[in-house]
């Protein structure tokens, strides 16, 4: 970057979580076939995830009150089991395959970058999951936040500008000073909207190999990084 | 206990932070008496802290809109500068004094013991204290929570159901299975009317050295520890 146009430093790095830090794609193939062998692990996590945003805007319509991301997920499940052979899974079976969501595992890079990161930053995720399925997630992957922040802390999911700005206000800081960090370009133009400094993560397999994903640099964030070590090479961490 | 009478094991401990994880009243006298030598820094953490539950139940009265603890602390403190001398305090200084709550400093045995109990358990806060409070005192302390719970996540300032009951529901778990970690009866006794365990912790010295608290057991606890060691010693961990 060039110095002289420099932004302020950030205090906050704020992380989407699902495809930027943990590889929900693989994770769900793996789970379900774990649980049903002959399934179609891709094709699986494909319908699974299709399934979250139309969720989604029915609670951001008012359609429905506000839900918890566990309890989509559930509603989503229980829509696609048909089409897979898997509508005999019993309710115990159905139950535990949902909470796959809370152990999905991270990205290679994930780790090492986050405790160099943490080392000079606030780091939090910014997540549509609810706070007990990224705490859990948390846990059992080692993910070192300094604290977990969820679209249920501020009753709006993503892209709500209330979700952006709610960061700043909890750590008392201009909109400027906080950082999202994510593999999706459109979650990053609106944190930038709301004036949030950006920096772009490649995950080029997150639906899968086979499908790489378009991962062009954008000229409006602030940062482009391969992964989370590249960004805090650029970071200075 | 009774191995015959024990409840459910717990999967989260909750732990109140004022007093019971941090020592509130040393930190506070530390941080006036480095501003202004003088003063009495014994009878200024008192005063302070004594203009927390008045503010408090200006909030929950409906007198005062929501508001976080940071500003409740400042309008305490603005209305206590006066009588200790230090009326002529410049807005920096307040504001650099205000954020003393972020500063707190944990008791001896709180690092160990968190580490410990974090092996077998989610441990997270549930305090009065903002998110951005916690977070910062955490970071600066090294305190290990998997997720920092606050008043501010459930709108509702402890000892109001919501907040005890809102941690079981974070956490998809029975209120039986969320433990209240504190240093104070009232806020034990609100947790287990809701239904939680509860394990008291003997902090004798939370108002001073000079001014040692009642620690005296009260047996409607689950659990009655010296300090976070001899907790962790009891649940196994």
């Amino acid at each position: 970057m060039n110095p002289t146009l420099s932004p302020p430093r950030a205090k906050v790095l704020a992380f989407d979580v699902f495809g930027t830090v943990v590889d929900w794609h693989s994770s769900i193939a793996r789970e379900v076939q774990a649980l049903r062998p002959g399934v179609d692990g891709d094709a699986f996590a494909q319908a699974w995830r299709a399934g979250y945003r139309p969720a989604m805007a029915r609670v951001m319509s008012g359609e429905l009150g506000w839900t918890l991301i566990d309890d989509l997920h559930r509603l989503i499940l229980d829509s696609i089991l048909a089409q897979f052979g898997l509508d005999d899974l019993s309710e115990a079976d159905r139950q535990h395959l949902n909470k796959a969501w809370h152990r999905l595992g991270p990205w290679p890079d994930v780790l090492v970058g986050l405790e160099r990161l943490k080392t000079r930053y606030t780091i939090c995720t910014l997540s549509n999951g609810n706070i007990g399925l990224l705490t859990n997630m948390a846990k059992r992957a080692g993910l070192p936040w300094d604290c977990v922040l969820s679209a249920e802390v501020f009753r709006a999911y993503k892209p709500d500008p209330a979700t952006y700005l709610g960061v700043a206000r909890v750590f008392d800081v201009p909109p400027g000073e906080v950082m999202l960090v994510a593999a999706h370009q459109d979650d990053l133009a609106a944190a930038r909207a709301c004036g949030l400094q950006t920096a772009y993560i490649e995950r080029p397999a997150e639906f899968g190999v086979a499908r790489p994903k378009d991962v062009s640099p954008d000229p409006a964030n602030t940062w482009h990084a391969k992964d989370f070590l590249a960004l805090a090479d650029q970071l200075g961490c």
